[in-house]
């Protein structure tokens, strides 16, 4: 079945879901409901989103339940975002093209944006009516491991202890990155797999998490050689911002070239374990393509 | 029966099963794991798990199941002290009587604690195994609505937005502090009553909400007056904070006498409610003195 057009039908749902499940109006937090509304829907690329959607879809054929935790997702990675270019982090001033939520909103409001979008993003999972609850209950688990001390929060608590140019082995890199990014991929994939999957099978979800380790990896090499090699108005952020905080980084440690070889390899992993599941035809090998190619 | 010692059983419950909780060690974020229990173990009074045990325990006889929901809201409870404290809100040097987390930790990890303590309190939430399914999924959504933009955050958005000496009025303070403080002691109320109840009684529902309404706003009213009225050395955070700030409060609209009788009016309506409910004489009588004793 040709998969031809579905990614996209993914990233417009997930636009379209979120413009209705965020906030419009607060009688008197009015700039905490804007800001919030600026930080979701500003054009991201909805790569983790559309993995929750992929991966139910290649499961059961459905993307319609997995909507709302494909939303919390991205809610949960806008946080993220609108906290990592505060002043007292990277201090970024842009953000997919646009001033950064603080520089809109200040710093302060910008802190409750990041502090709001992450319980709203429970509160989407948790309220999935349409999904059982012990499933809803497993997937709010995964989010919150995900987002924790473990994860995504851990890898950046590790990443600002470096800033003053400690090095880095590759391997301590790989490992950075497992949790700073990898871990929203794999939640992602591992969420969409709860909501696609009438049981549990072994093989599928051992499969699948390789998957989502391999994805997540490729898709922070690329990001890295992306702030080496192109322009702000490409990316729509700072660029060469790793290079000024004297950030360890993939092309740093193993140049450019070869960091690039990397993501085409991991990809090539990524690709392969899909191929052992017989989802090498799958819309799921479209995101983890378009994950990568943004490289060229 | 006499409910002697019995929340300070409580307290030291809650203590223990903090410290149990609490991550301990991480091979690379070790300031951040040092940093959450810098910000959670810091000799709070644990009011709001308190109250999630005596409620429990005021319909079941029991509060063992509810200490891990009791300590999801002191998590969520520190962090929200953690970045109302940090130099971009109000910049308060202490906490508890000692340095607050971002005068230790400095304000990017202080940011990244808070970040890191709330997934922590779904996770606690989510992973009580003694408490069914639906009951977790019940508890783990009124602890989003209470900490999401239309509780807590929403609250503490309005709160930032009025420091230019806006003029409020009292049913408008009112409001606020419902938003700001209110919704944790519904939520502490509402989540106990979730784990002690045995089958939804509407009488009982209602009477507690009223309860815990009455006992967030006299907490709130009684916190006013006491940044407003004693030293730094009995507090254990900057006082005459709120003035410094320009903040509206309650003594600064009512007077000092006035505020007082308030806060003494609030508490018997709470315990009102109790005696409505035959819980007059009950540990969450005990917990409601308790938030109000410190007045005097």
């Amino acid at each position: 079945m040709s998969t031809d057009g579905l990614l996209d039908e993914f990233v417009a749902a997930i636009e379209t879901r979120l413009d209705i499940l965020l906030p419009n109006a607060s009688e008197h937090s009015k700039e905490l409901v804007e800001g919030m509304r600026y930080a979701v829907l500003n054009g991201g690329k909805r790569l983790r989103g559309s993995l929750v959607c992929a991966t139910s879809y290649t499961l059961s054929g459905s993307y319609e339940r997995a909507l709302n935790s494909a939303c919390a997702l991205e809610c949960m990675h806008a946080y993220s975002l609108v906290h990592d270019d505060l002043p007292v982090m990277d201090d970024a001033d842009l953000r997919r093209g646009q001033p950064s939520c603080h520089k809109v909103f200040g710093p302060a409001m910008a802190t409750l944006v990041g502090d709001a979008l992450q319980p709203l993003a429970f509160n989407l999972v948790l309220n999935s009516d349409d999904i059982p609850s012990e499933k809803r209950l497993e997937i709010a688990k995964v989010l919150s491991n995900a987002a924790g001390w473990q994860g995504m929060v851990g890898g950046q608590a590790w990443d600002i202890q470096l800033t003053t140019n400690t090095t880095l082995s590759v391997e301590e890199l790989r490992r950075l990155h497992a949790a700073k990014t990898g871990e929203f991929f794999l939640a992602a994939v591992e969420i969409g797999r709860i909501i696609g999957e009438e049981r549990q099978d072994d093989e599928v979800i051992a499969g699948l998490r390789r998957f989502g380790e391999y994805l997540g990896e490729a898709f922070q090499v690329v990001d890295d050689v992306i702030d080496c090699s192109q322009s702000s108005d490409t990316t729509g952020k700072p660029v060469g911002q790793d290079a000024r905080l004297g950030k360890q980084t993939f092309p740093v440690l193993l140049g450019m070239n070869e960091a690039t070889s990397y993501a085409h390899e991991l990809l090539g992993n990524a690709l392969g374990e899909l191929e052992q599941l017989h989802f090498a035809e799958s819309v799921l090998a479209d995101v983890a393509k378009r994950c990568v190619e943004r490289i060229n």
